[in-house]
């Protein structure tokens, strides 16, 4: 029987989230965090002889994971394993000194979510950028916006996206703010009291500390704890579990929303130039992908309540009842996020709007969407309020009622209110507040432009992020 | 890099659990699912020849997972390549006859879902059958039990483990339940009207709804779904995860407790003859597997919120933003609750109880816990009721504070009582009257009969699961 | 400052429901049970005066929730003032025998639970009964079912409503099933070993025994636990909340369903003859009952995750960890249930279909729908499979292209393989098959009987349920 | 029937935080919003008469329910009869200019938010004070640090204090940053175009954003959203939710681990001079509050899963399934947070540690905890390294079971050791050593200093929190 793969990771996930994730990038990890660690202790003055760091620093991405679990099987301990194995590679015993499994396996978790931080909020200002184009590409393309998903007034395409698009913004500011106040559990032994530290470096306190912040400088973790017991407060994890929730909120609610859009062909999120759907069924545009990152962000939701069960649940100094929690939590909310994105940046580059469909619906609903103008309209023109109230309400429900039983297939209500002499206004009249109105969109343009700018400072400051692509998807 | 492992079926779960949800076990069961269809079909009058079912049955077990894939990636299609490959070794082509792709999927996996449902009944009456042996072999060693996690009356051990034990029997006659009523869709086409098996039969409604019948009793699954659209009702699966819950929580509040007690060594979840703790600190009786458990129960919460996320979100006929949440979901809440189950009959099996520490922490606290038992003997003697109360009261808080203060290590209330006139009681009458309610337990005993009563039913219906015995565990 | 009100019970929940819940009802229910204990305990044989019973049950419904506060901040102790207050209306002191105040509030609790549980059964038939009534009503209207959120297959709305409608009845056997397990605590005292109980029947075990079964009979609670501590095991409350999250799934799905049909007026669930949408926007027909009926359906998964908090997390023979978690999710999760049935059943009876539209959308869509049945019969006609597919296809692209070009607006599939030669149908055979098969829709018809019998069969169990109607909603 | 109250507010909430979502505060949060776009408009040119302002200022705390729900049943609509009250009152008609419901609503609601986030931030800091104090007052009381709640080594009350404190720090942190992110949706019209402000202001966009501006300073919700829909993204109700989550953790953990030391008398989460337990059981110190704090963590758990059910469910520019959903989260969670607060304030206020109880349980560990120390110093003394390895472990594991067996009841390991010429050291030189590491508990007193020095720095920035005295609590 083949091993049973992980499936968010094997059919989803990015090969550099896998990468940190996987056995061997563990193992990567580890071992510059030893390296980093000998670095540090080396520069406060413990004998640490030349080359020794080069040696380890060479073999560090040679990574035989048959050879390691070989010697796990003998030692019967996974980190004693591991250090056997690289001590071996490079010859000598350096790394490891005054540290208990804690302090290794704590700080690699910690870096291992720290590097996918990274990638997330990379991929976040990647989708951002696409959000931005394709706002302004349909800025001022005219929809109806639909409250209660139902035609309600006029919006625009680019308007809409933006929409989505800012909550995105929002959230990614506070994903940002979460990574700026990271902090790692450090060197702290058995319960937390850094008594093996101490011992290692006589009792000075003050080198103890120094030799944490290079460790946490050197692995670039901006912030460090202080009072920690054997692990670190799980609220740490459920603060990004959260943030990934919080993060892919927007991509969601904007899947969704493409997904109603594309079952009445105002959209697709697959369009390439010449491209049809289905050979079967060429009508058919369905919005797998949306569903999909639909999907993931129910997984996250998932796994929040997992991670939520540990944090506030944690007893004295420690307990592992979260070691089984960790394993599935931790990778897999990252290979979820990862997959929406990458799922969701497939979705951006390929969507496409069906502008005469929109303009169609939209010119459907219009009539109805702007009986409070023509009302306002037929007043200035001396008509009584009551009378012109009146007079539109029962041809706006003679209209509906007879698109709704199919004897009319478009809106005619100007027609029926040109028509009506009580109303006092002529068909051409009517038309004129009609095609001035149509396009009233509000500030939708400049709000478009704030959303724009706002990613454009996203750029500035994350200019590898903006321009990701997303590898191929299923 | 290696493929990332699914870890809660390769660290947990038991090969016969991971054989159905392994990529060979899903081929296995997809094939004997058509050759099912097959059988029907032909009793039914579809014309397949002689010695064809036969052809499959011969060759069903050989799966070849690389010479499928190969296939696909030239199909490029799943379905159609496990046809093909299927067909290939077999020599004919009679499978899949009037089928659509859901007519096989989600068949095979409800098929899935309900043989795993089987190892999950069988491996919770293996847990039973522990219980009531363990509850027998302390029906009558007394116990401080404990509300609000203090000392508050006698109990026994063997009551404590009926009282979780009870638990888990309610929730396995839930699953067992669950497990009578679940229902496979059946053969029901694209949008579930069976449009296609109909036209296979030329419109000859009664043997279609037969051949279904004959499908659903081949395989073994209780009951079968009238009214579908292009997938069954999500909250099938629901009701499986939340069942999943139900039946482990007694195994979760058992852990929980076992995790309490090694605390204070009352018990230990790993004790064999001449066994001691870990080397380095022999004191050290860690409840490793038991957090184990309650990691597995806070999974399996957050794999119900996942697979609540789908119930009562089901558009239509059917979308497929259920798709890569189920492909998590299903799996893993087997490997978690099979895992489970091994790691908790291995507790049951390894468990201990240090009777001394028990019986000293009883003594410790008796003579708190019995004071409402003297004061009524005293009055009985003649004692004023508010005088007798006042007395014990002062003692009694002297007593506690005394411990606390560590001036004195045991409880010397019958001393301090037996020693103060005014109650008019000697220490040798309230000696008796301590030995005498000091193994007063009220029905516990009998409670504990009751209780294994209802497992030995259990045996006698479920003989498999009765003499079930887990891997080891890591 | 006023009250601040549950949102839940005084918005949506009917009097039926908070009745059962309130201050007021509880301590009927409360008064009910120490009756239903003191009978019992006077067949038994303890000394209960003849008129005391009597006594208690004229008084009962004399409910002065002030006259008991005042009582209540005398003693400083809820239960003690009921039993004053009680005792004081009857004239007596015989209620409370043997017990301890856990033996009052867990069973009355459970009481609660178990009167609610049989309000919602009740309206779950009346949901059913209406379900089946419009099921039969729109039986043979098709309708264009939607995979992916479009246009796939020709169903009819009857099916789709059945679809859901055996999705709800599949849940109440599930429901009814947990209601005939449902298990009562009894009368246990402190710890579970019915230490009182027996001391008060003098060691008596096979009367304590038959006091515990005569009060479950008289409460009507089906079952009985044995094996308890303080409190029942909480995965009975896990197993409740489920339930009610499971048999309003389908409820959900159907909802939102309606909210995407009312969205393109294929359906509205307000419309009664002469009705219009609001007055503002005529056309608007804003799906908010259903909109409400999602919303409850998360409210439920919100309290499923906090009872699933408790579950598997209970410490010894009790802890109240459990306390203030389930004075809200009890009542929340029935109020919730119960709002959300009379949103639906409200739904129900007033929402309608819109047949020409419904029409119209599938005409609209059917010659995509049909490519496959008229490439068979272009095959029949001896045109090659091959040309056949290509012709049909470079149409159907061209037709799906220009209407959402918007070049035309219906959809003129038939009219171009008709002037297309190659083919060699005539537009009038091309519409022969097309009008043929327009209307072919499987079982549909079929399957919708097996529902309406299905509900049959419930309205013969429960009545009561089926002649329910539903108060006036907001 | 009386009216079911909210139970979270009634039982549990502050009357600060119940005044804010109750009827009465919401009305006087929407008059001082109203108030504040007037103010706004009147100084960017609109048409407000002097005083007319005054006038509304004067009347905005004269709310009466009763008059306003009068109102609402004559004009059936709620926001109407909020207007028409407050014109009366105020004797003038200003209010409400350009703003659609929402525009009031949804500000209104994020005003809620937003004043009941500053009462969370203070209380938080009023916590920290405590445990600040806590962790100093018991800095140097040595305490048996448990991992798997297993006795492990060394550590002080006052560190683990400060390790839950810490963890607290970091999620004020998070909150305080949550808070400065918060932006307000503000005046945006219908579906977010902003077209009716536009139109009061005459297509004049600087003054429709300056209006904006003034409100959202004026209210001092530090920031705006530019592009919303109808309603501002309910990804911000989820990151509130999610923060309360984050800053109760490691209040429930703390809470946790006191109801795990007062189960075995090392604390006390009421404790006074002179005070007893239950006078019925003295000994008793059920940990009522604690369990109680993390009940209400549970219930936010739950809130933030109901929560997290609206994000990423977002159609179009807005649906309504999220209203009643919101109803219940809103208010709901910050009563369970504020509940939590006030009572784990009193848990801090009146807590106890029972030194010797502590001391005796160090004690009895501390031999096993020291067996690595003290083979060291055999080590030293000339002993080889595997005999003495044997030599201790022999003895240690001999007493391990003997006080399981019961036959001792205080760890003599160090006289069995000093007895044991094997190892050459007198019982002397090891009770020497003993001595001396017992006392060892590595940086934890710096530790704690560094956590009072970041409350110092939070005090420092919120005295107003720092001051604050919880309620009492039942």
């Amino acid at each position: 029987m083949s091993v049973i793969p992980n499936v968010l990771a094997e059919r989803y996930a990015s090969s550099a989230m896998k990468s940190i994730w996987s056995a061997e990038g563990r193992i990567v990890l580890e071992r510059e965090f030893w390296i980093a660690v000998m670095k540090a202790q080396k520069d406060l003055g413990l004998d640490i002889p030349d080359g020794v760091i080069e040696a380890y620093e060479q073999v560090k991405d040679q990574v035989n994971m048959d050879s390691i679990n070989a010697r796990e099987r003998i030692t019967r301990h996974d980190v004693k394993a591991r250090i056997e194995e690289f001590c071996d590679l490079a010859g000598c015993e350096h790394i490891h000194k005054g540290m208990t499994s804690r302090d290794l396996t704590e700080n690699v978790e910690q870096l291992q979510v720290w590097r996918s931080m990274q990638i997330i909020r990379d991929k976040a200002v990647a989708v951002l950028v696409r959000m931005s184009t394709r706002a302004g590409q349909w800025k001022d393309v005219p929809l109806a916006a639909r409250t209660h998903n139902v035609a309600a007034q006029t919006t625009t395409v680019g308007k809409r996206i933006a929409m989505f698009g800012e909550e995105i913004v929002h959230a990614l500011s506070s994903w940002i703010s979460t990574m700026d106040r990271y902090a790692v559990r450090g060197l702290k032994g058995a319960v937390g009291t850094q008594l093996d530290q101490l011992s290692l470096f006589q009792q000075d306190k003050v080198r103890v500390i120094e030799l944490e912040n290079r460790v946490c400088a050197h692995l670039g973790i901006p912030s460090k704890l202080m009072n920690v017991g054997q692990v670190y407060p799980r609220s740490l994890d459920f603060s990004v579990v959260s943030g990934l929730v919080e993060l892919t909120s927007g991509c969601s609610s904007f899947a969704k929303t493409l997904r109603l859009m594309a079952g009445h062909e105002l959209a697709t999120e697959g369009f390439a130039k010449g491209q049809t759907g289905s050979s079967a069924m060429p009508h058919k545009m369905n919005a797998r992908s949306c569903e999909r990152v639909n999907g993931f962000h129910i997984i996250l939701k998932g796994l929040l309540t997992m991670i939520g069960g540990l944090a506030g649940d944690q007893w004295n100094e420690g307990d592992v009842s979260c070691s089984v929690v960790r394993r599935v939590v931790l990778p897999d909310s990252f290979f979820a996020a990862d997959g929406l994105f990458e799922t969701f940046l497939t979705v951006l580059d390929q969507m496409g709007i069906y502008e005469p469909v929109v303009e169609a619906e939209l010119r459907r609903y219009l009539p109805f969407l702007m009986t409070t103008t023509i009302l306002m309209e037929a007043v200035k023109r001396g008509v009584g309020r009551e009378t012109a109230h009146e007079v539109i309400k029962e041809h706006a429900v003679a209209v509906s009622n007879d698109l709704r039983k199919g004897s009319i297939t478009s809106n005619d209500l100007l027609d029926r209110l040109g028509a009506d002499s009580r109303l006092g206004m002529t068909r051409a009249e009517l038309q004129e507040i009609f095609d001035h109105n149509s396009r009233a969109t509000g500030m939708a343009a400049s709000q478009v432009d704030y959303f724009r700018d706002s990613v454009e400072a996203l750029v500035a400051e994350y200019p590898a992020g903006a321009s990701y692509k997303p590898g191929a998807i299923l």
